[in-house]
């Protein structure tokens, strides 16, 4: 069958991710919901590929996972995890996450062909659940393997009032065994993420590829200014209390402040005034803040700057704000060895190694709970992810797919 | 009868102001729209309270503008109208338009009650298209008798649509006898509206009354601002074209060029940033521009310098700025007799007149077109109108309708 496969990694694996493509809920779209028909059947795709790849044994857990394992030397040694996640965004692209997942997959395969195996197994991990689109959820695939998901977390339900534990029962899973997927922390020695990056930062600097050093913190707030609505031709502008101006001047001060340093981001992406007519002042503007930063002292110190430049403004135009935190989430380092590790690796190719930090959040969060964790960033055009016009180029997946592969020959198993 | 009237004009006039309230498309709201079922019934109180109040003859044209006439000495003579609009907004309040007719009908009362008449006659007019909020129209009914529509106009649609035309035909109304409403310039002597002010002004200086100079000229223009959507949490900040920041910037500009000139207002009303997720940088943000000045040569100074403005941000932001021209209307100065007439009213009770630009428009707009027109503007609560909020005291309307009637018997033909 060898005989068959191109040449490289990179073509290998690009087969596989134009293959993937057409598991989709929607056609001419990209669209693969947790546990929507899509998703099954693109599990049964994953499961052929990883025993075709050489994987010893597949099994797909009750929540959907699907885990190909390669052996080391002998049975049953600590595995390292290489895997992300199958499921999109609605209307999403080809690469973000199954690249991961495709990515262990050629790993393992290339390991098959040389008949290679070392110290420790390999187990490639589809994830099913990354997105949280169907279902208000978070991480649920690789926070169950990590012991960090809770029973009432498949509760959440989808839009049509169905919950995650109905769809898995639905589907033939067994919810009930979900605590069962924790893993022994003794029986992994680590997790290792590809993704593309979703961000312009490699192509800017004309790089393939680079190291994540922590996944950013986030807090997000929703902010509602209250003024005065009123007459757009009739109150004089020294009368108004403009809840628009006075959130625009907010949004800028935002912008400044995330200017202020070099890896933190904050950004206003909801930002509505009310009632919106031509000819009404606003009374009313509600708009977003996420903020992000690889360390959470920093992430906490813009915050409270941000919080302070809006309550003065608000207090200077006499208009009332209100703060409503939505989520806070700390930041996860990702693990020296690792860093050092794929640093390495980039290194051995007479590449100097880029390191950065994540923007976005994924399965690496949930699994750092777990084992040491790291990431490898493909560059990706535009920064674009979650669209059709997510794009990658093979040369680039190729070298991030040999990369990985010296990466994972030259892993020592931490002690 | 005469025995049973409540003592004051403003009594008399909240009267029939509060009956005015029950004519309305949703219970519990004041929404009557033009030609809806409560217009219609509306139209029939209007009627027979004109008659009440002593009007010689009362008829309904055919776009359903209630007119009542009483006589001057001898029959025949120009008339002084004195008239305003019955329609509302949807969710609307009391006083707006309705005070000018109600208004009307006071003055008419007193001046049968007293058996006074003069060199003119008097006519009160109800329009029933103001607002413009069933069509997509403009002052339909004043411009009718102006001799300023068109045909064409009777062909807008509402959202059910049914057009001006149509609605017309099916309420009994001949629109084909919409030309011959246009009135005779030799058999107008003017036109005078008494309106809640829909603004602060007067509140704040504590004034009952003022005199309208002028009803502000307006732009409006639609605003899009393109920059480059991108994750919130991958794009740098040094790296973003953020259309949200952008047009924030933009308003703040408008606002501040706006402040420069008493006179002159400038309101960003509607404002939206796109897609409007919390995690993304917004691509586009979609915004309107409502200037105002009472001198049109100063407004075109106003809009040019916000339009250099705003493109200088957009270039120094490297954003795409689209500027879609809504609408264009000339301010309509007020007759300089009628400013005198109303001015001397009000010094005779003592008070120093207070002269104001109107920012709202108004029938006197097109009424301008046929005759001098005039406003006198009566203080409301908070600057409020369009809303169930809308306020204004039973104190003030008397002392507005005791200066109207005051005008109305010192009124000269202006030769």
């Amino acid at each position: 069958m060898s005989e068959h496969l191109p040449n490289s990694l990179g073509a290998r694996a690009f087969q596989r991710l134009e293959a993937l493509r057409a598991y989709t809920d929607e056609p001419g779209k990209i669209t693969r919901l947790y546990l929507s028909p899509s998703h099954l059947q693109s599990i049964d795709f994953i499961v052929d590929e990883m025993r075709k790849a050489g994987c010893d044994s597949v099994y797909v857990d009750e929540l959907g996972t699907v885990v190909g394992r390669y052996e080391g030397k002998t049975k049953d040694l600590p595995a390292l995890l290489i895997g992300s996640h199958i499921d999109t965004v609605v209307d999403g692209g080809a690469y973000d996450g199954a690249l991961g997942v495709i990515a262990g997959i050629g790993v393992v395969e290339a390991l098959h062909q040389r008949r290679e195996r070392f110290d420790f197994a390999i187990e490639v991990l589809g994830f099913g659940d990354e997105e949280n689109v169907r279902f208000p959820a978070n991480l649920t695939s690789s926070r169950a393997l990590a012991g960090t998901l809770d029973e009432a977390a498949l509760d959440a339900r989808d839009e049509q009032g169905i919950s995650i534990r109905e769809a898995l029962i639905a589907n033939g899973f067994d919810p009930s065994k979900m605590k069962s997927l924790k893993r022994d922390p003794k029986s992994v020695i680590g997790y290792i993420e590809m993704h593309i990056e979703q961000g312009p930062v490699l192509e800017a600097e004309n790089l393939s590829v680079g190291v994540v050093t922590a996944i950013n913190g986030a807090t997000r707030w929703a902010l509602t200014v209250k003024g005065e609505p009123g007459h757009a031709g009739t109150v004089p502008m020294n009368m108004r209390h403009d809840a628009l101006t006075a959130a625009s001047e907010m949004a800028l001060a935002i912008e400044r402040i995330g200017r202020s340093h070099e890896t933190v981001v904050a950004t206003v992406g909801r930002f509505q005034a009310y009632p919106g007519a031509v000819n009404v002042v606003p009374g009313e503007t509600r708009f977003s803040l996420d903020t992000r930063a690889p360390d959470d002292g920093l992430r906490e110190k813009i915050v409270a700057m941000i919080e302070a430049e809006c309550k003065a403004i608000a207090a200077r135009r006499d208009v009332s704000l209100r703060i409503d935190p939505l989520s806070s989430a700390k930041a996860t380092p990702m693990a020296s060895h690792m860093i050092a590790g794929l640093s390495e690796a980039i290194s051995r190719r007479q590449v100097t190694p880029r390191l950065l930090p994540s923007g976005a959040g994924h399965d690496a969060m949930a699994m750092a709970e777990l084992c040491p964790a790291g990431m490898l960033f493909v560059r990706c055009k535009g920064g674009i992810s979650h669209s059709p016009l997510e794009s990658m180029t093979e040369a680039d997946c190729d070298v991030a797919l040999e990369i990985l592969l010296d990466f994972v020959r030259h892993y020592k198993i931490e002690t």
